[in-house]
């Protein structure tokens, strides 16, 4: 009889049909997380030493051998074959080789339950991190350009239609908060992703008088799981992470949207480098914004990748279900992606040239000022809808006739309401239509600059604590 | 020439097309937000009569026609006609009817940019809390029925496969955890709910002295939002909300499955009060645990709430755009639903009868406590995956010779290993299998018990701080 | 004892809890199902009188009830308890009332699962017909648009950036292209509604003497289901359409897309009439396309009711779950959202005044003919990649110098390829650029009118057929 | 000055951005479309040939030149280079090296838009055949073990509480019809895909006199698309396609969950073959249905899939834009999952052992005829509520009693209804039931054998239509 061969085989009379290790083997992409394992194995392994279950010496010989097979694959020198069905088994498998029986101890009151969930975590852990700081720098990017364009007036847009001046350095810290709040969210996220599984076993815990706080020690994880069922069967840390990100796409995609339509010939409004842009195979003149259409389209893959994840999760019966399986490639997919787009929005966006006089031209048109006027009218005492009555009867009449505000004297102005003075003229361009703008949170320049200098002042305060 | 006659039809020359007036109307469903945007406008007109915009007459009339306005929506008295639009013009329209024109200034220095995002604000707020409140309710349930179930074993599953045997209590204590964090979450959203737009206008704040602070005091807000385009585009807190909800039913999506299958005649497990199952139209017999079923469908709902409202913010450019109006429907069917799930469950769970003996009787099967014989050879030293081997073996002969492992006798143990003493009868049921698990955060019953002391103890410190 | 009073309750000694009947109550939404509720059991009823389970009298009163009921609903005089669970119960109670003991023969040989099936089937054909139409009348808005813009010359875009001139037309003929697709999908769809599933009963078919075709022939359905355990846990269809649903307010967010764009002021290609855009609460210049930002809105809430589907599908045990009640509101949802957008675009587009010069001013900017260009020295024999070089050269020195190509002279062509003759200069315009495009389903106007008459033949043909 | 050295650079003044160049670049994936990037290019060249753009001899040397690059390719000689970008450029550098300019030449009157459409479509329309016949044997699977199956009897189940005893041949097939719609939206899918695109260029088809009929007719198309920029910007059918996985995935998700429960023990329904499961590494007794489990897991997997092109193609500009590079990913993702899965059930689905005896065993239990029963009363005159009630009542004071319907003896029945005589007791077993279902459609012998043989005369008309 052909028996099975697997470590778990002791029961099984048949072999695992070949075209079944391929199915269900996960080596191909979770090969990414050796270095997690092996970390994690070092630190079982010393703490089954600690309790006695294997001697000092083995420990020696497990760990150096989990460190040589480490440097192995870093090198390129050890090549797994497929039927060792995933990482786990592919460095056990390695290290019995290596050192002999003693590397069967390892495994001694562990599972692959709970080793998954530990490597997924520690996994997660390196790369939230990673994430964090490629905010951070992005962050900065946006920060200092708002620094940078301080005096720059761009037309601010509800609709797509234009609805008052702005600065662009207000536009521009906009997406600051979004980055903020997205940073926040990593960070709690990653209080989630850090706390130890180990120890969960399949599901039970152990009848092995494991010291979880020492692997948690060694590991540095502040807090260990409370539930050994919950632990080996909870992915909400993986499903949060994809959440976060999802979010960061969205932010991101809403930039690249602008970045898109201000390219087009008809706005005009800047000018990406052309290191940031591409050409047509066909058309010989064109420069086109790949870069923030991939943003924006990728947003679509991080979004899949959430409802992946979600639909695993769903209804699946206590505890671990080989289901979860599927919990990894969405997320390194979205790492991948999320890392990757981080990173060249923020080059780009360096090397990004805003046309100043087209954006303050275009901020002059469409009658953005309308509002002020129609607070003007407030401050002399009209009834806020009247006076919007009144100033939408100007605006209507200009564009029948073909008239800016600008092109009104004071008699036509006075014709519509008797509270219109010389002051009124003062309101009408972009520049003082900003600096009317005082109320905190607001687009004034004094406000923004107050609040970029209490952004340098935070960034300079946590650069110094993380020193 | 008909013109427009909405309250910001200055500039329009036609009148609203009547289809478009029903397509674009957010009234039938944004009513809800009667009490907050009403709240939210008293707000603001005290505010506006500190910095001198209305007289301290008019902000008293105008306050006291908001709330004459909330009473009788209250009681039924007032119906909208569908072309106000939206909650906010019908509040604002009903107004202007019973004081006069002042009702027209309450609108000055305010957009309705920036006041629906403080309505849905201050609805989520409240909302939240209340969510939040019910999930402790659910806790406080689990670790109840975790408390009164602490003797009672349980076979636990992986794979839908007999495991190991756990305790009942928990696996109770598992969904502990998932609420736990659920509530977490919710905690966290709520802090990013919790911050005030009002002010921002438009998109770019705004040329009257605006006193936000004051208006931030008023409605509770500990904080008010650092950037007016921000704040009037940003739902981040609407999608957080969502997603903590979509992992909060999946939670319950899995408790549901289990409960389904436990319902099954095959396990046998439980049975759900008739209070909680319906019958059939047709066939006699049938007592069905819709009450769970619905539940796990319901995980659908808001995950295509969720999708629903990331799909309309990606590629949005900056700042409003009236896809936003989209925001509010997935919302308060998400606050429905996972309300009535979360109250519904709690219920059931009281009523829900676990068959003691049955779940033992299953406990005792499959080979559940192979596992502990595997520790067994490894506390004399034997190397796991050898003991692994060796006990996979025992097992595949049993099954093969349709015995269990208390059939064997300790000559049939010894021919598989000489370490096997007597001591290994011990090991073979299910209740000393719990016992064994010593590991913290693991299923046995000291340990399970110190848990459940541990909690209880939380919950009375949140108790009396909340107090 | 309390008793269950429900109609099922005979083996339930306990009533149903009251949070529990409104949990699970599908009456608020499915009430909408009523005609077909009752037409489905008018047939059913019709069939038992044929096979002689009930008499020619009693069908004659049933019938005579049920018709009675559907009056009474549309007249407004019949109102449902909420303890009725669902529209197959409201109906039957109230048969119950009017005629007696007799209306309780009506239920024979059928479940709940099979008729709410039925029911589905019945509405969703009834809908996805209207669905069907309204797509050939909006079809028809862009035939006879692109008929009468046959002479507008439109910028066209990749990347939005300006690539060829395109004819409008030809622009508009896209989409009538995609919403074809999307009445062949709905048109395929509507093959797999059509299909009765009664007579399968709870699951198992009945052992009643059922003439399943006599019912279809009443119903007019062509084909009736082949497993009864398929028929009554089937959704695919549902699914379905909501996937065409999908893909069709895809295609209308890109064309709103686009009108957003075009209406902003920078394009300024097109005014969309007053009665189909709003204005702003605050800002009385404000003329925004409110429409076309919702239609793009409302795909988001689509998406999210696939997913919703989806999500409840899967994973679900055979057969009837009660999972599966989660199917009739994202159903109904998308049938009014899809039916409101487009209706509201064709309108919409009707009150569309593109401006001519303005799109061919832009037409002729931006170097779109360059491709042209590089097709005249292929044509000449120069390799394609060699004249793709060549006149991304030409276009970068003009870049860089402010030119633009009708600015060369033919001296200035020869300086960068001697291949360069008089005849370069009628290749530089838009105009002559599209007459250029020859190819069949090109943008030449030839083609384009071509095209235009064969669609407006296959729509009189297919007028002709339907009459 | 550093210039680009793209193939389009020409106009560019700075090369691309390394890490742009990496972000950018699709080769890693897209390099999966080489044949079909070559056979395009080979049908182009053809026609270029034919319509005079390029002579005979040029032809010849760029097909030889295209095939070598493709056996190289096949070989695992040739090797690409990052900065390629994409397949398309990445095989014209390669034939330019080996040709020369001549291989220049191949892209005239083509654009990478219309190239990629055309190389997805033929990649898809490959693999959608594919799927097509992996389906019809899949249904083969079902429709052999119902066959042999035929007298095995199964505890039919909704809600998973047992409802009427059933056939597994009629179970099995109910998995056909949902594979046969599984196929016919395949069929109707691949004739959306195969649509010739080339001719379209970058979107407004070309000034060279292309004959795209003679494009058509080498690579086999029977239409050629009708609108250049539809052409271009459409991936309908890529949507399509993801959809009908979905639903196909979802189908079998439903198999697996059944497959998982009936190998629960408490189930022991079916024994899934050793070489179809897999072991534990921790807990040495375990048999797991991973096959089952990834399959269900899986399905998540692909709703991400459809989730990301659908959020990608949402609110898209008119008419190519680069986001829609990231069509190609799911795509491929979804092929390689479902291609697996439908392989693997099937073999799976052949070696699984069903305990007839077991099934059977549980098929008597749970008053699963009690509905035949209240039939049995309707044939006797008795309205269907009122027999329903009556069984209800019955069934309620066995489950009190511990009693089952067989325990009954003539006068206890009597005591409830007076119809009773001692044909109830023919009705009492699982047996009796199933073939007392004459209804078409339903579970009776007589009728599943039918349909049985329907459809296995309806295979093979096909294979002979195949022939």
């Amino acid at each position: 009889m052909k028996k099975s061969r697997k470590p778990w085989g002791g029961r099984f009379s048949a072999p695992t049909d070949r075209q079944v290790e391929e199915f269900t083997s996960s080596l191909p992409f979770d090969r990414r997380l050796y270095r997690h394992d092996i970390a994690g194995s070092i630190a079982h392994c010393r703490m089954l030493e600690r309790i006695g279950v294997i001697s000092r010496e083995e420990a020696d010989k497990i760990a150096a051998g989990l460190e040589g097979i480490r440097r192995d694959i870093e090198a390129g020198l050890l090549r797994f074959s497929p039927e060792l069905e995933d990482i786990h088994m592919a460095v056990e498998s390695a290290l019995v080789e290596r050192i002999g029986p003693a590397g069967g101890k390892l495994h001694s009151g562990r599972s692959r339950n709970d080793q998954v969930a530990l490597d997924l975590r520690l996994y997660l852990r390196e790369e939230t991190a990673r994430i964090i700081s490629l905010l951070e720098r992005l962050k900065d990017a946006f920060l200092d350009t708002a620094r940078s364009e301080i005096d720059t007036i761009l037309p601010g847009y509800t609709h797509l239609q234009k609805a008052q001046p702005v600065l662009l350095s207000h536009y521009l810290l906009a997406y600051w908060e979004m980055l903020d709040r997205d940073e926040t969210r990593f960070r709690e996220c990653l209080e989630r992703i850090n706390v130890l599984p180990l120890g969960a076993a399949a599901l039970a815990g152990s009848s092995l008088p494991l010291d979880r706080k020492y692997v948690a020690q060694i590991l540095e994880f502040p807090r260990i799981s409370g539930n050994s069922m919950d632990a080996v069967s909870d992915r909400d840390f993986a499903a949060e992470f994809l959440f976060a990100a999802s979010l960061c796409m969205m932010h991101m995609s809403r930039f690249c949207e602008d970045l898109i339509i201000w390219s087009s010939g008809e706005f005009s409004f800047i000018e990406i480098s052309d290191a940031f842009t591409t050409g047509s195979s066909l058309m010989p003149q064109k420069k086109n914004p790949d870069v923030a259409e991939l943003v924006r389209g990728k947003t679509g893959r991080v979004y899949g990748n959430l409802i992946c994840l979600l639909t695993v999760l769903k209804g699946l019966p206590m505890s671990y279900n080989r289901d979860l399986q599927e919990d990894k490639e969405p997320v390194f997919d979205t790492v991948d992606t999320l890392a990757g787009c981080l990173g060249v929005i923020g080059s780009m966006l360096d090397g990004i040239k805003f046309d100043r006089e087209r954006m303050l031209e275009e901020a002059a048109r469409g009658f953005s000022t309308a509002t002020e006027i129609a607070d003007y009218l407030v401050m002399k005492g009209v009834p806020f809808r009247t006076a919007h009555g009144i100033v939408g009867g100007i605006v209507g009449e200009c564009v029948r006739s073909g008239k800016t505000l600008a092109d009104l004297r004071l008699e036509d102005w006075r014709r519509y309401h008797s509270s219109f003075g010389n002051d009124v003229f003062s309101r009408l361009d972009a520049k003082s239509s900003i600096l009317s703008k005082t109320v905190e949170g607001g687009t004034g320049r004094k406000q923004v600059k107050k609040r970029i200098e209490a952004l340098e002042r935070l960034r300079s305060k946590r650069r110094k604590a993380d020193r």
